[in-house]
């Protein structure tokens, strides 16, 4: 009306989960216009009270393509955040993830094809889809070889997100995230990453349970620098029909990671079991990324070490602890979180 | 009752299509017990006149996971050949495509799983999830890279199978399709096989359009053939979890194809066309595959030669060519079809 330029506008599907409300609460603080839908998933990580505040919350399923339509029209972004994790549970129940994981993101192709094509979409992908690591780091030209039926679809999904890309000329790019962690993550079972279960046993003062004998390493992101790589995702052209890594680069053993917990939380413990054989068959091994692909496209970078993200998780966690199950009030024996060491 | 070993059993589903009708017709004259389970799926393959002496028929959806459950109990063999081809067709209509091309498999799978866990499962793909091929011939160790969403969910399929195979330690194996022609195939347009529109066209006495410069390659194999192939596929041992190609194995470019067959035909003619815009972005160039897997993990080989196959295909849409749509009656100017010369 004046000829002042409208506020950008984000519609983030999965926008009540754990990287899905950090994202929104960015673009809230940049100004930007968001609603989030989420379906709050059971076994996920969308909560109710993850709705912060500015964001316009809906409640409704990725695969409902009208609502999606109607949500995406007008909007310069939207971020596909909504999906299931949790391996084993996509071998116990395959359907129900091809559903959330692949049935979910193609209708949010189709329906950002019709009522959004020119905007900007960032689809969540995920590691697995590479399976076992064939070499060290794993960069984007590494096979894709999944090792269960929730590897299979997110890859297929990524794989349809590249096409839309070619096919319809869209704006889509896909974001491999690697074990992010940090406020907001599950805490009471290790279905969206180890460490939330880890976070919470340490805070009711229980030993950690470090698979194998501790040497295989990961690479972990801190929540934040994950919701800077959505951000430069959808503003970099060069990223437009690319994979990429979103990791955070460096591997870590999984001892290293008990200890460095340890450091933060005064009396806490590990031990080392052998790996449970339910674990072996979908067992990825060492594994961690190479994060230059990203780097040379979007000019992302992760920012945050992993001491400093650690103990910002703790802190959230100690101050949010019964919202996330971290207090087993209902379990005898069970002891009130323990606050954690001094920076 | 009388210690007499019982005949062997199996279920074909997509049992009335162009391949699965062969493969129960070689069955039930092996002495097998067969059931065929098929939806007539528009646009498919599937005919009802297609159902061979001795077969139960049985109307129905792949994805009706108690109707396949039911039917494939106590079962040696299931055969899935049941699906959707036409790749311009699952970049229109994506969802339809991942309904019977991943959530029918997915949901035999399962059935199979539950109901006949010692059966062998045999599951037809396609060479289509490699996309274009980056070296010849394309071997299983070729990276999958498929260029539509009929790809990238036929490709998801196979993965989900050979998963089964180690997570739950069934005998299933992929077969990779390439250009299987025969008798019963569609013929009134190019979605099973481009061979079919081309056999209408000849005995409609229209011109084949060969597109680009006709020095394309590709691979194709008599569905006696391929019928071989899954039988020996369910036999084997060694092909369990194995994702196999099954081919010509013998590149053969466009227009030497088309002169094989316009010999045959007397008076018939091809011409040069560009390629279409909207198959550019879908086609995959030359392209044909090394078979030596399957050989020597099942002892499979196909035996038909070329222009014996097409000889045969021929004779059978001269004799029903009403059926097949290879007459046009109601188009001015068509003329009935012609014989083809005498071997």
């Amino acid at each position: 009306m004046s000829g002042a330029r409208a506020p950008r506008s984000a519609l983030v599907i999965g926008g009540l989960g754990f990287i899905g409300a950090a994202l929104c609460e960015r673009l809230v603080k940049a100004g930007w216009k968001v609603a989030a839908l989420d379906c709050l998933l059971e076994g996920g990580g969308g909560r109710e009270g993850h709705a912060a505040a500015g964001v316009e919350v809906v409640f409704g399923d990725a695969r409902d393509r009208l609502l999606v339509e109607s949500l995406a029209e007008g909007r310069d972004a939207v971020f596909n955040l909504a999906g299931r994790t949790g391996h084993l549970d996509s071998v116990r129940d395959p359907e129900g993830d091809l559903e959330h994981n692949l049935r979910g993101p193609l209708s949010v192709l189709e329906a950002v094809r019709r009522a959004a094509p020119l905007a900007a979409l960032v689809h969540a992908s995920t590691r697995q889809v590479y399976g076992r690591a064939e070499r060290l780091p794993v960069d984007e030209t590494h096979p894709l070889r999944p090792l269960d039926p929730n590897g299979v679809h997110k890859a297929a999904a990524e794989q349809l997100c590249l096409q839309y890309a070619s096919l319809h000329d869209m704006r889509v790019s896909v974001l491999r995230l690697t074990n992010v962690y940090g406020p907001r993550m599950r805490a009471s079972d290790a279905r969206q990453n180890f460490l939330g279960y880890w976070v919470g046993r340490l805070l009711r003062g229980e030993e950690l349970v470090v698979f194998g004998d501790g040497t295989l390493r990961r690479d972990h992101l801190y929540v934040e620098d994950a919701v800077d790589a959505f951000l430069a995702a959808a503003a970099a052209p060069a990223a437009v029909g690319r994979a990429m890594n979103v990791g955070g680069g460096r591997p870590v053993s999984f001892r290293d990671l008990a200890d460095t917990l340890i450091e933060i939380v005064p009396r806490g413990r590990w031990r080392l079991e052998p790996l449970p054989e339910e674990r072996r068959s979908i067992d990825i091994g060492d594994s961690w990324c190479d994060i230059a692909l990203a780097r040379s496209l979007t000019g992302w970078a992760p920012r945050t070490p992993l001491r400093e993200g650690l103990r910002s998780t703790l802190e959230f966690y100690y101050e949010h602890a019964e919202t996330y199950g971290v207090v087993a009030r209902s379990l005898p024996g069970a002891v009130p979180p323990r606050r954690v060491a001094a920076s």
